[in-house]
């Protein structure tokens, strides 16, 4: 058996570990990542062959590139600039004061030494709201809010990551140099970017220089871990070189790509990150050290009151009376300030560093920090989301799926006896009473429908919306299905696909007339003529 | 720096030099993986660090498991079932006279020893037309010799390395019992086949009780892998079990998919495969070592020469005067038997297993034999398959084809909305809107269809002719399965299946009348008037 092989075989079980939790979770409607911690931990604890040591290079250098690709190809540029002032002042000043603040409050309450102090106040100044990022999409929360927070977690990865190198090289030689320190961030942090810049603009280029889905998606591949790699061989933040890649190839990129393209491209990104994500967080749970926790207890309780309350002053002391950020807002990007993948790889990595002393008290406080983030903060934001009333989901919009549930499930119990009825089980007789019964009860529910769809136009248009998106989907598929029995040739499934593909990015509907669909699908007036004129 | 980032760069640095090549071969329309091989062979000649040691694990375990999936389950059952005969000919018989002809050629022309020489001919009797399928399709060869070639190709793969693992055996301990090599030959190939379709029965049915795209298409990359290591840890056929899996998961899975999940898992597997491909096709060219080719340019040239005279008489041997293999597509089948990555992963591992200087002897042999196989076959094969005439494409045939595809598939998703209409989940006045305009243009797109019909009544000739085909060939199935079932006698199942075969080969259409049918297919007056004089 070659090492390949047992690698292969581990990261097969984890998945199909994962897979399972994930099966599990949706029926539980616990968030993911949280039972991906726990099942880790239960794991480590019960099975010791899954116990392991991870080597941080591996969370860093392969898991968060996707995670970090992923989120900035979706954050749309505009509205990052839009509130890009709050980002970053959260993702510079927050992640400093974060780490002094912390340090501080960890040093006088746990009396831990100040330098280690502050390395641990650098290590957990990222934050990782990725658990809760899902449940904001479900829950209807405002854009604006999810920008902030993602685009905050996005930035603020890069700049802890700066942070915490300097950090450490202070604790280490016992001396800084402030003047420096600020250099070597502005350097790491601005080469970063710029690595990632110029190779996500030239990715673009290239990407609409070509037309072929796989190419392109093997472009961004490339780009993602190619930023990365090159900015950590020249010693310069990777992380923001990902972010920046990532942000430019997501809002330039997808303009040189046929819409075939896009779908499959933001398919695959969806999926590595959840991948990555599935393999960060059962790792999270599988490194849990059970008895370093227990004999850490007391400095794992100041690091998370430390973290806690200066979050609280970070959030609240930094936008004391914003126009733009309303005070609703900010619970729930206190609340919502997860720690993660980011503050795990950074104290994985520290034992060579610093004293193995000292670097177990730390990864005892960050596993700590990071699980009860998770498993508190993580739980109950969907209580808070509710609470807080930011969202609000239209009363038209609820009484219309009420009135079209009680109408199908009418239906459906008709359907039902009326087979019973046909099976001989049901008497004619009764059968009459029924049927004159039900069928003007049917109606007056029909009826009901229409009144809301006449009375809010709004909700007929996102039903005529959704059914035409059903549509171009299910003709999508039974395109691919004609093409895999060799129906047709490549040729004219690539022809057909790129037009429904067309139709599903633009928001266009159009269900008003037979020409309208035909103008918008498949040109079969243009076409015609074409052959017509051929043939003259 | 970690190990993982060393393995990880070189990765990105060969998928980054694999685009460029697909970017290049797009342009001036040679092959992909000619080209990867290529540059894959210059770039180990110029630039040493380049020139790699492959471990054969790698390409055994990580890239040949998705290759074999996708292949698998894109693979028509049905189609598969309808020319079983023909691809178990190829798949088991072929494999076998190809390891003792190529065996017997290369010991009598080179004088390398018998059971080294044998070890040879198992190695390369896994055929690998992935360089032509794609040509295939954009060509329009017909879909069944396209099932044949890929069917064939799967097929031999595990049945191949079974053969192979018994060779050697046999070269190493230098003793060979016929009896236990079938028996270990039946034991490999039905267990692998048998944890395949258990484990594809069973993702498939998780597959159908969830529904989230990133958890099914999860089960799938699970599937695949899992199968391959499952069959691996107990010694039988691996790469067999992963052909099952595939091929269950894709004919079955799919159903209990919704159109969402269906289009990520295609797109998923595409993109893997075309990964796995890109790596492995520019691996073989790393790998060439040109001294070496050159020392053994005799045996090498021995090998090429018996592997094409062996693939000579099985394909035109295997199959004499068969009424369902014409001619024509036996060339292709022959000059389509290109060597790829099973051969070149089987040599790879031998060096452990023989001496040295043997392995490296066959290493060449091979190398030599697939880089030939894919540069002269691969590139001429677009050149062959216009020759043989096996493909009539007109332009209104494809017109036809194009408007054919938009009917149906609108036809398609029609249903698709009418069935969730009638789930209640779409409302009646919104379906109404939608009804109204869908049928006016439906009707619009089955008169483009009988359009073109009229004005060429020969793309009429030939629907009719392939529908009557499709028809005899549905029967001949039928009548198979009522002969199994024990519905009929052999008696009357010989007398229907022959008259149906006779029908097969000639060029007739009966579609004119049901005197016609009768006439030429059953004779019923005939026969009725039979069994009068009987009564009489």
């Amino acid at each position: 058996m070659s090492e390949i092989f047992v690698i292969e075989e581990y990261a097969v079980a984890l998945l199909l570990i994962a897979t399972l939790v994930g099966i599990v979770a949706r029926r539980s409607r616990m968030p993911y990542t949280v039972g991906l911690v726990i099942v880790g931990a239960a794991l480590a604890i019960l099975y010791q062959p899954f116990h392991i040591e991870v080597e941080p290079e591996l969370i860093l250098g392969i898991f968060v590139p996707p995670l970090i690709f992923e989120a900035a190809f979706h954050l749309p540029i505009k509205e990052l600039r839009r509130n890009i002032t709050s980002i970053l002042a959260l993702a510079i000043v927050g992640v400093l004061l974060t780490t002094f603040l912390v340090g501080g409050i960890v040093h006088l309450g746990s009396g831990m030494d100040i330098t280690s102090a502050i390395v641990f106040g650098s290590i957990i100044a990222a934050t990782d709201p990725v658990a809760v990022i899902a449940l904001f999409g479900s829950l209807g929360v405002p854009k604006r809010l999810q920008v902030l927070l993602e685009g905050e977690s996005l930035l603020n990865d890069g700049t802890a990551i700066v942070v915490f190198n300097i950090a450490v090289t202070a604790a280490v030689t016992g001396s800084f140099d402030l003047r420096e320190g600020i250099g070597e961030f502005i350097f790491s942090a601005g080469m970063g970017l710029g690595i990632g810049l110029v190779l996500g603009l030239v990715a673009s280029f290239i990407i609409s220089k070509v037309d072929d889905y796989l190419i392109e998606t093997a472009i961004t591949f490339v780009l993602a871990y190619g930023a990365f790699i090159l900015a950590e061989m020249i010693h310069v933040s990777g992380v923001l070189a990902v972010v920046a890649a990532g942000l430019v190839n997501g809002n330039i990129g997808p303009r040189g790509m046929s819409s075939t393209t896009r779908i499959v491209v933001y398919n695959f990104w969806d999926f590595m990150s959840f991948l990555a994500n599935s393999f960060v967080f059962l790792m999270i749970g599988l490194v849990v050290d059970l008895p370093l926790l227990v004999d850490n207890w007391r400095a794992t309780l100041w690091g998370i009151l430390a973290a806690l309350l200066s979050r609280l002053i970070v959030i609240y002391g930094l936008f004391p009376r914003s126009k733009t950020l309303p005070f609703r807002w900010k619970h729930i990007l206190f609340w919502g300030g997860l720690r993660g993948a980011i503050s795990l790889a950074l104290v994985l990595g520290l034992t060579t560093k610093i004293g193995r002393e000292v670097s177990g008290q730390l990864q005892a406080m960050v596993f700590g920090l990071v699980v009860f983030t998770l498993l508190v903060q993580g739980t109950s934001m969907n209580w808070l989301v509710k609470r807080t009333g930011i969202i609000h989901r239209r009363e038209e919009r609820d009484e219309y799926d009420l009135r079209r549930a009680r109408a199908s499930t009418t239906r459906a119990a008709y359907d039902h006896l009326k087979k019973i009825h046909k099976e001989g089980m049901i008497s004619k007789h009764v059968w009459d009473i029924i049927t004159k019964t039900v069928e003007s009860y049917s109606d007056e529910l029909t009826k009901s429908l229409q009144e809301i769809l006449k009375q809010h136009p709004n909700v007929e248009a996102e039903e005529l919306d959704s059914a035409w998106r059903e549509f171009l989907q299910y003709q999508r598929l039974a395109l691919a299905e004609l093409l895999a029995d060799r129906g047709i040739t490549e040729d004219v499934f690539n022809q057909l696909s790129s037009r429904i593909d067309n139709q599903l990015a633009s928001s266009e509907i159009a269900w008003d007339s037979a020409e309208k669909m035909d103008r918008n699908l498949w040109q079969l007036g243009a076409r015609r003529t074409d052959l017509r004129s051929d043939s003259d």
